[in-house]
């Protein structure tokens, strides 16, 4: 599939809807809330090889503080890794909190969501500190496997930056 | 309808449950944990007038800062914009987050429901503060359409209040 | 029934499927989102033998700062009085906000569930502060008269221990 022209505008041509019973509301949300909480832990315990695989392999990922947006499972990998570097060296633990989830379906496999993300860090033995506030803008895809979703396309927008 | 006695004590009569199939627990939940993120999602980015509008138009919104409780969409809407030439002139983003949504079915088309809801501004360039811890104590009903909830009664605590 | 042999790795022996039809995962999820909104409500709100009953009767609550694990609704009751004393003696008012909440289904009756819980204190007239971000690793059992859930075992990490 040829890659979306930009990040904040994927193309959906050549995605069909899926042929079996189409899920209620309920179950969608409750699936992309837990999909974000199991994202966010992934991140947050350093299971960065298992974080990049809730990206498709042609995933966009737009950082407020990346000069340009990252494409693929090896360059979100690694933009994590830089970043767990950064707190090891401040003996510091991280934690993303997911919050006011919102979706959009957009077919049977793809979504529009919207998630409100706390990021906090904590000094070993210290108080958190809100780090940054910032809403993940996420085009999510229902792996293929039918289990579980997939970030398509993510425009992260901090708070900080105006 | 008459307005209720007091905005903590609204009087239900007259409200008839509608003849359509019940919905589940689970739909009804998502329902309003959605209601709840895009409602704070419109009143941050400054969508006044949309905000407005998922009030009641007797509803009613008791602040904690407020002198009395205020009435209507217009009433409502008049606050929000106060506080945001507050928030432009101080050069700050606010963000309301809710979380702990807790969900108390009445009948068809009402319930009660709670929210835990943290304020945060940031500055430009800065690190969020969290200005306010508050619970929004709700009466929501369901909008004319069906396809949405609406606030007839709001309650805001604030945890700094004592 | 035999307790755990650990807080952290309790026996699931002797525990049967419920023969009631399957509840969906949207239905289990959003149960079970409640009732960490409910339970933290009522160990804020001071109803601490409320609270206590949200455990079952052979819980095990293991916290941060206390040096064995905690066994029973009378334990786990004396531990939320003893910070709650403390707090009123500070006139700080204590929210803990529960968000990215993880279901993993263990059977009919059983889950364990993973919830992130973030400690805000606030002063009477003052901002709040972050006190603690934690996390619940919890084991949940559905109570004997099926309209709701319990803690059977909770370990709590404070992202402070490092």
């Amino acid at each position: 599939m040829t890659p979306p022209a930009s990040p904040t505008a994927p193309s959906f041509t050549g995605i069909t809807a899926a042929p079996a019973p189409v899920p209620s509301q309920a179950q969608v949300y409750a699936e992309i809330q837990q999909f974000y909480a199991q994202q966010m832990y992934l991140l947050d315990e350093g299971a960065t090889d298992k974080w990049a695989l809730t990206f498709t392999p042609d995933a966009w990922l737009d950082l407020p503080m990346a000069p340009v947006a990252l494409q693929g499972q090896d360059s979100v990998a690694g933009a994590a890794r830089l970043r767990r570097d950064e707190l090891d060296r401040e003996d510091r633990r991280q934690r993303h909190v997911p919050c006011a989830v919102f979706v959009d379906p957009v077919d049977a496999g793809t979504v529009r969501a919207r998630c409100q993300v706390l990021v906090l860090t904590t000094l070993r033995g210290g108080r958190p500190d809100i780090a940054f506030s910032m809403t993940c803008e996420d085009v999510l895809v229902r792996a293929a496997d039918g289990a579980g979703w997939l970030v398509k396309d993510r425009l992260v927008v901090s708070d900080s930056s105006g």
